[in-house]
């Protein structure tokens, strides 16, 4: 125990978990290390502040989720069917969490935007720089998909940031009703925002 | 001062205030009582808790905010005007708040879903019960708007629950990057969304 790398480890998860469950800012220093079991002492020891380790939870959490993006956008498969698993991944996801949890945590970036921005202008900048790496990971799908005529979109950047926001808003409502099926017309929505053709119903007649 | 009902609406008013700020879980009681220029005793006799001082706070920024949306939606003109006017009002509002406050505080009910839903089952009930408000009032306009044949969707309440998930998506960004023009893009996508034409550039050939 103390000042090994695995009292950092401890910490790190300790925190992910309680700021997943109950945000950042109703957490303390002496509540994070008595659940990662680690002395209070050992905290200073690896982050200079509550605020340090808010930023290396936000790192650990976008490494995490940007590989599993880069599996999901990155493969062989035709660019729509790639942003489709995007959000079949991130529904799965939400799922095992609120399995393992009892409720859909949401995206802890959004919770911590919403939560955190506008008190501490380091980690609104983090935030930033993760979103707009998200929202770039989108585009160069969108961009594709452009290129080979699936879409129809005056500009993908601006459709890429339209998706990402709709991804975000579905999972702030899948969160409100701890049900992730709300994610379920994520992929319809997406196509009617990048102007595909819808693959349901045809539309009723009135 | 004290035990009157000017006392209760100070209170009511330093905690919207904070709450916009700060979220909800970093408040005290002490605190709030101290904005608000009242004594910490007079809190109890309005409230029971600070969880019933949350509900309030609720049910007060709704009643205003439910009346602007049916101003927006509720005239004489287009459906798709009135729908667009509930956009221009979205950002006229963020940015009204950032120029008396210095930042954009996006939405409060947004805010408290990523902060509170999971920990407080009576706040994510009422939460729940003003998503499913909002996103009636926007069906109506919707179905309106099908019944012309201006828009193409094949659920109208799915359809509704996209245009509000895509607003509080876009309102998080706002907030994240403290500028309200992130909202620009919203008619765009919501004409995307419900499948009606969009009135811009035409697509860029490549």
């Amino acid at each position: 125990m103390g000042r090994t790398s695995d009292a950092r480890e401890k910490i790190l998860g300790a925190a992910q978990s309680l700021i997943e469950l109950r945000g950042y800012s109703a957490l303390g220093v002496a509540e994070i290390c008595k659940a990662a079991g680690v002395p209070k002492g050992s905290f200073y020891y690896f982050f200079e502040s509550k605020e340090a380790l808010a930023l290396a939870v936000i790192d650990e959490q976008w490494a995490g989720q940007k590989s599993a993006w880069a599996r999901a956008l990155g493969s062989d498969d035709e660019p729509l069917i790639r942003l489709r698993r995007l959000f079949e991944d991130t529904e799965a996801s939400q799922l095992a969490g609120q399995q393992s949890c009892g409720t859909v945590s949401g995206c802890m970036f959004g919770n911590l935007t919403l939560e955190m921005s506008n008190q501490t202008e380091s980690v609104r900048e983090r935030l930033q720089a993760i979103f707009e790496e998200q929202v770039g990971m989108v585009e160069s799908v969108i961009s594709e998909a452009h290129a080979r005529h699936d879409i129809a979109v005056a500009d993908s950047r601006e459709a890429a940031r339209a998706v990402v926001a709709q991804l975000e808003g579905q999972v702030l409502f899948a969160k409100l009703y701890n049900n992730t099926q709300q994610l379920g017309p994520l992929w319809s929505n997406c196509l009617a925002l990048l102007g595909a053709s819808m693959p349901q119903e045809p539309v009723a007649e009135i």
